[in-house]
């Protein structure tokens, strides 16, 4: 039975841990089996702690024995991406000047995680400082595409999301400042929410109400996304800027009815954006999935003028507020792309700043009006399918060349600026094979909304049940 | 009995109307009678819309008669701070360029007032765009304290706790960045709320993320204020930075036992600040009376270091995005000190408004830490007791010379920048018979529990129960 526990969705092997039909032990071994099979193929798990894992997983078997109670996560192996602080757990970021760095305590979302009964078994790789949709760094190399090594795993969660695919971990976290839990959920044919920001809380924080970047689950299906997010959510004390609901408001079941819901899909952002064929014609047939359930579904795309201007002026911010001094400390040791940003970032007045920030909240309320007439946005996540993994970035998307490393990431990072919650579900395959997601976006604070309409989506297509062909 | 209604507490007043004891109209009219003999001396209410006040208040009363709901504030007569917007009643932000700017909509905290049954009759006065805690425009002039003419009534909400001291209107609305609900509350005799950020929700706002300046309730009594806050307090779905409990969570009553509570007492902020002896003697004595209701009192500062320079640095910022452009189309219209605050914001980097907004995460981390010793926090308000009203603004407080007009608003701006909610209470009168205020401090988001604590400090003291002289 061990041999196919890592195919099963993270719901039922929680429900099989709680009844006891399997032990922790004997999840966690599968997938550290598992992991030592597949992963030097994809290089998703970059950091492994076995010992310590077994040995929480057979404490975690005894409380449970014990008749102790235990959380929604009870026994499941989590492999934590490699940019949150894990104490005792080598935490890299991706840079060779954190290579050898052990914290000492866990963040936030890592303590909920294991509150909630996960068994942290390893690290996941990202991008160096996780900046990019493409996952390699000097320190662990390159994540590969489980539905083609010869393809990115998108990134920055790209080491969270190869590793679901593969089957190396039932659930995930990641975090997202544009587009990184959606853009390697698209390339993984997983699922990836970026939450409201202040849905799940981050700390410690130096700019804790800052809201581009936030953390928020991956699962292979929205019933298990939604199982993490119920973990992660909900205030804390320490985060000044916090949504109210518990996490247990977003636990499964997530059945809904969708007639009658309004949905506007645009398959390239209102024709703004250059999309590749293949990627709009996954949004287009996501459209008509929506239209058979039921829904009012029409072509329209909310105006996203200034989204670009925003985004790129409070990234470039906050890359030199947070990265600045240890840029300068450590000269040469940082990757140029990083270096360039930040650059831009302590360039900046004060008015570039504040007019950012006032564009924000334009697009905020904008946002706001778009959602009283629609429900549900469709988009594409990435402008197009997993690129070659020995490139940088592409350089054209539907032959438009791309200025630069972010560029063809616009579709995921325009939707961050918007303060709206994300989802990308695996939408369809292209004529390769490869994976390609559907962006879905709701009004700002509609996350249970969101995963409602993921999953009825998901259980009227199935896309996300192929599996990446690994043996 | 009409004669004495503008004695009464809200509350009070609020009960009697809905018993049907008193008209709507009835108590509109007494309370423009009042307005007529009393605001001459004082000019805290600088705009008056009779017809249309006496109008709403006999659509109210027919509503009442008809048994169709009431809101909680059914009735009350209400002067706006003439820095909120008021659909169809002038709103001139206490500068010349906006002398005869009408609106065309209420902005939200009015909205929620006239929702919950308040009937708007009018304005109160504020300083030039609100900066400073002194209450004087070229618009409209000084507005003068009811307990000394010849003394500031505190501001920017110095109209609104003018008006509320003298019986002009039994509730009020403010605003709080530097201290604006704080200090004219205590210049008066009165109570004023600075809730937690996103307590009270702006709308709307091209900065709605930004936690300096907040709306507030004031009233004659701590529970008048929580009767205001009920009205306003809640989210809203076009504000993306709101706490989320409903404001009917506030709403009176507010018994609470103090036995066993942890409070901390510093009369000059630990030696930081000067404070006249006058006010430091009030925050000695109420430390006190909380040791009599038998709370563990004991003398201690947090550390404020760092708080005057995040203060002053992104209000700067703040001005010149808000105003900048402002003062630019017209010359020599904006008063000097606004302007050159501004200018100050117009000359800061990106990085130092950054490194500002780390130091206001420092110190709401900091002031978490202190919160976990201790319930409450004891603090002058303001550091010394209402001064000449024909002064600017006081040029030395207790031997120190002050180097500009918001350097003797330390002890109610340093609070600001800690994220805590903070509320000034009647404390005691100085030798001279002005009011002296107390400002009580709890930690983020315990706006409540601040309301309880005041409620018993003031039923224990009857110092707000002390009347001005004006008959």
């Amino acid at each position: 039975m061990n041999a196919e526990l890592h195919h099963r969705e993270a719901v039922e092997l929680a429900r099989m841990l709680r009844s006891g039909e399997v032990s922790a032990r004997e999840v966690v071994q599968a997938h550290l089996d598992r992991i030592e099979a597949v992963n030097p193929a994809i290089n998703a798990v970059v950091t492994l702690c076995p010992e310590r894992a077994l040995d929480e997983a057979a404490a975690a078997d005894h409380r449970h024995a014990a008749g102790r109670p235990t959380g929604p996560l009870h026994g499941l192996p989590i492999a934590v991406k490699d940019t949150h602080e894990t104490a005792g757990i080598r935490t890299t970021h991706g840079s060779p000047i954190h290579a050898d760095h052990v914290p000492e305590r866990d963040e936030l979302v890592v303590e909920r995680l294991r509150a909630a009964g996960a068994i942290v078994i390893g690290k996941t790789n990202v991008p160096e400082f996780a900046a990019g949709s493409h996952t390699f760094n000097p320190v662990f190399g390159t994540t590969r595409n489980p539905y083609d090594t010869s393809r990115s795993a998108g990134g920055s969660s790209g080491g969270a999301a190869a590793a679901l695919a593969a089957g190396l971990h039932p659930i995930a976290d990641g975090t997202d400042m544009g587009g990184s839990l959606r853009n390697p959920a698209s390339f993984n044919n997983v699922v990836g929410l970026r939450p409201t920001p202040g849905r799940v809380p981050t700390w410690p924080s130096t700019l804790p109400w800052e809201t581009l970047a936030t953390s928020g689950p991956m699962g292979r299906t929205v019933a298990d996304t939604a199982l993490v997010l119920s973990a992660i959510a909900g205030p804390d004390p320490r985060c000044p800027f916090a949504l109210a609901e518990a996490g247990s408001t977003f636990a499964p079941p997530l059945h809904v009815d969708l007639r009658g819901l309004r949905v506007a899909f645009s398959p390239d952002f209102g024709g703004t954006l250059p999309v590749e064929a293949e990627v709009a014609r996954v949004v287009a047939e996501a459209a008509k999935t929506f239209a058979a359930l039921g829904c009012h579904v029409e072509e329209a795309a909310p105006d996203f003028s200034g989204a670009d201007e925003v985004f790129r002026t409070l990234r470039a911010w906050q890359f030199h507020l947070n990265l600045g001094p240890l840029i300068e400390a450590n000269p040469g040791r940082v990757k140029e792309t990083v270096v360039a940003n930040a650059a831009v970032g302590r360039a900046l007045s004060g008015e570039e700043v504040g007019r950012a920030k006032q564009g924000l909240a334009e697009l905020f309320h904008r946002f706001g009006r778009f959602f009283g007439d629609y429900d549900l946005l469709l988009l594409p996540v990435s402008q197009l399918p997993p690129f070659d993994a020995d490139l940088e970035y592409p350089t054209e998307v539907a032959g438009t060349p791309m200025a630069d490393y972010l560029d063809w990431m616009r579709s995921a990072y325009q939707v961050t600026v918007t303060g709206c919650p994300a989802m990308s579900v695996p939408g369809g395959f292209t004529s390769d094979g490869l994976p390609v997601g559907v962006q879905l976006v709701a009004r700002h604070g509609a996350d249970l909304d969101l995963l409602r309409y993921g999953h009825a989506f998901e259980q009227a297509t199935g896309f996300g049940r192929r599996r990446p062909p690994l043996g």
